[in-house]
């Protein structure tokens, strides 16, 4: 093994495995010691441990023909799946890896979500189906149950176009989540004009909005307005839904000279409600689409289990930070930090 | 350049180029040549072309720190996004391409799926939703109305409602499409009992269905009898629906003892019509998701616009052949292809 090939191999991102005509190992270069572990330089190739590389390694050596392999990571390599040509050189054979994993993730990805859309979907259409039969059959003439039949069916429709929407808004953000946005949003005013919006369906409930504001009102991110405004009626319906035992939800807004993790300096707007809250176990997953501390307590309000997957992605694409904290109890707490025009 | 360094680029798979200290082209692998195209060697790397490519070598050359960037391709390689990778080695440097196109597309795929899907769902939403306010508005009290529009909303209902279900049926097919299956089927019976179950809809329709067979009814394929239940009900269906004005479904069914693309015998099921067909050129795309001739007619027969798609993905796992043919005013014909069992 001459130092040449170690500096081609070490120049290279994915890993690979130079295998000697004596079928040992020669040289690794550092993903491949990474992922296959340290220590195997002049061990057989059989060290290498995974059945499907070594049957196809050793078939290469017999026939003197490229060979091609591919198998799920076991070990460190959990959750990966691998691609491996083992090519022969005139001496030896030199190995290579590829990394698959994404790919077959992105695939998984689409089934889980066509599953859970679907699983969505079905029980309102399964209910709408079944008040529509009972209003042209038994109910015929019922005008009582009519309306009250007429009234649930208009919440699922409505719940079902909300769903189509949060997916069509998710679909959105994720595909401009790379571009950042450049107009320049006032961010007293969106959110105070989010309250204003939200007034009216708390007040029913007894909820008041308050908001304290250490701030100018004129207050200016880069941002997407539409976009904000999302994450922040998202936040404030969730706290006045879930939380309006509470009775009050209170939005506190101010300016941080620096945000340690923003690294500058940044506005936080905090969305607090003084309901049940939830265990502190379920806050990591919060954001994953369709999950749900109370899945049945979601659809009665009329949820779609997408509201803080949006305001991750949307507070991604607008380089910000996104935390939720609750005392279970004692209310739950969302922070939303985005990064002050200097 | 020595030739153990060509020996080594040429046992990999992804494209590489070896750049000398006089920042000439001293090698590139097949893949390489492939996608950059010959005759480069001896020359600058100027003559790479890829203001992206040109810019981060340059600044390898010029910093001696590894450099990466991520670019599509254009020419030859439009479709493709590659990810790139230079390394300085003593005497120049090693460029490596990553090919990222297949996790981009699979990114844009599932954005064009989920903006398919909520379209379809978007009209249906809307549209119940308008009834609905009406029943419980200006039509409260009027039985002939309320009829009317509690038929068309089961309707659209039950529209949605397959289309949930085709969605379903669309992944768990991708997600096996790798595992062939095993079970023994019949497919003569399998076919005559889809066609007794489509009999009550073509009836009305004035449709008949003829099946000719000149293989044994207990013909045995290996099969998954649930998935080929879909095919030929897809099938079939499609031919009643649109071919209604022809009056006659013709089904036929053969044993070919050499199948060329199957490469040995096979069995041949023909579902023929005699309606208005369509123009050939939309025949590569009516396997494609929610590719549809006439949507507006689709939609009014309850169609989803999955039923081909559908039928190409179990077919492919059973690995068969699907062939369209359309005379346009002469009807269509769909044929399956199954390799028979020995
Ligand atoms: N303020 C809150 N108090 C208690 N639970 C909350 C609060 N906000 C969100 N949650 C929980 O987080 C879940 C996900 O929220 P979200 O993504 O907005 O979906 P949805 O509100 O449609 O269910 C909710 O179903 C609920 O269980
Ligand atoms: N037998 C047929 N005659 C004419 N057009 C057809 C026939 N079968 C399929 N098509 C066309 O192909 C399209 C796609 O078919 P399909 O995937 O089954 O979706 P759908 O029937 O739900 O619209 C149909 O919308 C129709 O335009
Ligand atoms: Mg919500
Ligand atoms: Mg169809």
């Amino acid at each position: 093994m001459t130092t040449r090939d170690h500096q081609i191999l070490n120049a290279l991102p994915y890993p690979l495995v130079l295998l000697g005509g004596d079928q040992r190992i020669v040289a690794m270069n550092p993903p491949a010691v990474e992922r296959l572990g340290a220590g195997l330089i002049g061990r057989s190739y059989v060290s290498l441990r995974q059945p499907a590389l070594l049957d196809c390694i050793e078939q290469v050596f017999r026939t003197g023909q490229a060979g091609r392999t591919r198998y799920p990571g076991t070990g460190l390599d959990r959750d990966r799946t691998w691609s491996v040509l083992a090519a022969p050189l005139p001496e030896g054979i030199l190995v290579s890896f590829e990394d698959v994993s994404e790919l077959e993730q992105a695939g998984q990805a689409r089934r889980d979500f066509v599953a859970n859309v679907s699983h969505e979907l079905k029980t309102p259409l399964t209910a709408m189906l079944g008040f529509i039969e009972t209003l042209r059959g038994a109910a015929r003439d019922d005008a009582t149950a009519r309306e009250r039949f007429l009234g649930i069916m208009q919440r699922e429709a409505e719940r079902m176009n909300r769903l189509v929407n949060d997916l069509l808004s998710l679909s959105r953000v994720e595909s401009d989540e790379r571009m950042r946005p450049t107009a320049e949003i006032r961010l007293g005013d969106l959110v105070q004009s989010v309250i204003a919006s939200l007034r009216p369906v708390a007040e029913p409930l007894g909820v008041t909005i308050d908001i304290d504001c250490s701030v100018d009102s004129q207050t200016i991110v880069r941002g997407d307005a539409d976009q904000l405004t999302q994450v922040f009626f998202n936040l404030i319906d969730n706290a006045v839904k879930y939380g309006r035992d509470g009775k009050r939800v209170q939005v506190h807004m101010e300016r941080v000279s620096r945000d340690s993790s923003l690294r500058g300096p940044a506005y936080h707007v905090t969305v607090q409600d003084f309901g049940p809250g939830f265990d502190p176990i379920h806050i990591p997953r919060l954001t994953e689409r369709f999950y749900r501390v109370d899945s049945h307590r979601s659809r009665e309000m009329g949820g779609t289990g997408l509201g803080l997957a949006i305001v991750k992605h949307i507070v991604n694409r607008h380089r910000g930070r996104f935390r939720i904290e609750s005392t279970p109890g004692n209310g739950a707490c969302f922070t939303v930090s985005l990064p002050a025009v200097a």
